[in-house]
């Protein structure tokens, strides 16, 4: 833990949270992560969003360590963030724990939703048992990171049927080693207040008739990332450092 | 592994390396990787790099498993890849894990030089064992992204004994999450061509000395990251991402 003095409270996810209200009970396995993990004592501050825009700073006022609840009376104002321009990862999947660290940085970077990308050269394919894991990994780093809005994952798809889905209403950036104007991505990003999705292939890369595919979509637009080969999650971590800096 | 049949030939470091060579031999940890893990057979294609700028291609001649060594013959061309632009990460350290993900991460990016950087608020400090495990991930991660330049790992240094080893002839870059333009670090990046440092701090951020300091410099741009908290691997994966993108 850094020994800051001045450090932020905990962040706590708290689905009932509403405005206007005075005290909040936080259940089950968020009370005892507060509880035990992170120690928690009557009068400490703690912060609680629901994860759909609301985010507010309170005190704990009790703690039940048998039971799991601690209770926080909650400041007068609940700041309500308004979802701002959407940022959508759909990426292919990386094995194992890099999953969870693609997640987690890009949950940091400002993703609000992750399709899993089911592309030809995947090597690791969509299973549903993954998501609920992926949904432990981004609530985390929305708390870290004090987002009070969670991303939402999404049923998995080929690049076709996801691209169908984008249409016109949508910025697409996706990883393409042979793109050729890095810059590119920028000013697409600078000039639009749409949703911008970044796509990124496996490590074998998009199969040529998914590149084809994508170079056909008029609102699809390949970006050159770095100058080596790059594994899926730098790749969908760079696409989205890069997008998410123009915001 | 991936199945795309246009796979290119697995990296193998090489230290002896040198132009007109027409046989190579691979011994130690690197052969046996090759012929235990990678299951090299006599005639595969394989690639070989020194790390200091050759690359080359060749296939694989003869195999001794229990000597622990495969010679290749190589073709012809030995590719030099000329040193380009420098970009040197100085970043506080994130905890176990999370040093490696960020080493792996920033040498598929193209980080030339790492630097430990010793905080005011750093929760991890430095310890020379770690320089051994780091060269062992940058070195399977430029194997890995085909990079024939292999990243030097520097000694560590507090941001102002750091900053004061760069002075003029380097852009330093510096995460700050209250820096005001968002794109200010492309104009810096793209109209140099200069080494560019990245300086991302601990997750409490730089003290309000080290900001100071940083601020005192000419040639050091603080530079805004996503619109959240950051841990450090994160924001120091960004800065590069956001850098490299304009080589």
């Amino acid at each position: 833990m850094n020994q800051q003095p001045t450090r932020s409270p905990p962040v706590f996810y708290c689905p009932t949270l509403a405005a206007k209200q005075a005290t909040a009970e936080i259940v089950g396995d968020e009370a005892n992560h507060g509880i035990r993990s992170r120690r928690l004592r009557i009068g400490d501050p703690v912060s609680l969003t629901n994860g759909r825009g609301l985010m507010t700073d309170g005190r704990v006022t009790s703690i039940d360590a048998k039971a799991g609840v601690f209770v926080a009376a909650l400041d007068a104002g609940v700041l309500t963030v308004p979802a701002r321009r959407r940022f959508v990862l759909a990426s292919a999947l990386p094995k194992g724990d890099r999953q969870s660290t693609m997640l987690d940085m890009a949950t940091q970077l400002g993703m609000d939703c992750f399709i899993p990308l089911d592309c030809e050269h995947s090597a690791v394919r969509y299973q549903e048992k993954m998501t609920d894991r992926w949904r432990r990994v981004v609530e985390s780093a929305c708390k870290q990171s004090r987002r009070s809005w969670f991303p939402v994952i999404d049923g998995p798809g080929s690049p076709l049927t996801v691209l169908e889905n984008f249409r016109q209403d949508t910025v697409v950036l996706y990883g393409d080693h042979r793109a050729i104007n890095r810059c590119e991505g920028s000013h697409l990003i600078q000039d639009t207040t749409r949703t911008i999705a970044l796509m990124a292939g496996p490590e074998g890369g998009f199969s040529p008739q998914e590149i084809a595919m994508l170079e056909a979509a008029s609102f699809a637009h390949g970006v050159a990332i770095g100058g080596h080969v790059l594994r899926t999650e730098t790749a969908a971590v760079a696409l989205l450092a890069h997008a998410t800096s123009y915001v």
